[in-house]
């Protein structure tokens, strides 16, 4: 079975962004107003033959846990969909 | 009215993705098998203040056009929500 997995990346909350607080600061140089905050990670499109739904998951989990993801400064969230 | 966009900006499909392909080439080292391809791109969070859902749209548009997103060789795509 073919699975999409889409992941989030994202700084931890706590944690101060620059690359993030930088475009806030430029959205006004574009006469954007209104935008309060902006945060930036990454976001992977991964795509798996697995023989599960749980096998394709348990893929997901250690690559994001391994690879992916700086647990101590970052987060991660995904959906999973099969093809 | 409060919004939250989540956007994703992502390499053009017909593009090399040499990071994506780095992170596929070393899942092998994580005996993660089963996976056929990974492209890496940005998630960007953003919370504005508009008052309409057309308001905040447009926002998020510009600012993916200007300057979250280069179009020459990538696409984003959004979601809004109404906090």
């Amino acid at each position: 079975m073919k699975f999409i997995a889409e992941i989030d990346v994202m700084p931890h909350k706590e944690l101060l962004d620059p690359q993030g607080k930088t475009v806030l600061n430029n959205l006004d140089h574009l006469d954007l107003s209104g935008v309060t905050d902006v945060r930036i990670g990454r976001h992977v499109t991964m795509i798996l033959d697995a023989a599960s739904e749980d096998a394709a998951r348990s893929t997901v989990e250690t690559a994001c846990q391994k690879l992916l993801a700086n647990p101590i400064v970052e987060m991660y969230h995904y959906t999973l969909v099969q093809q």
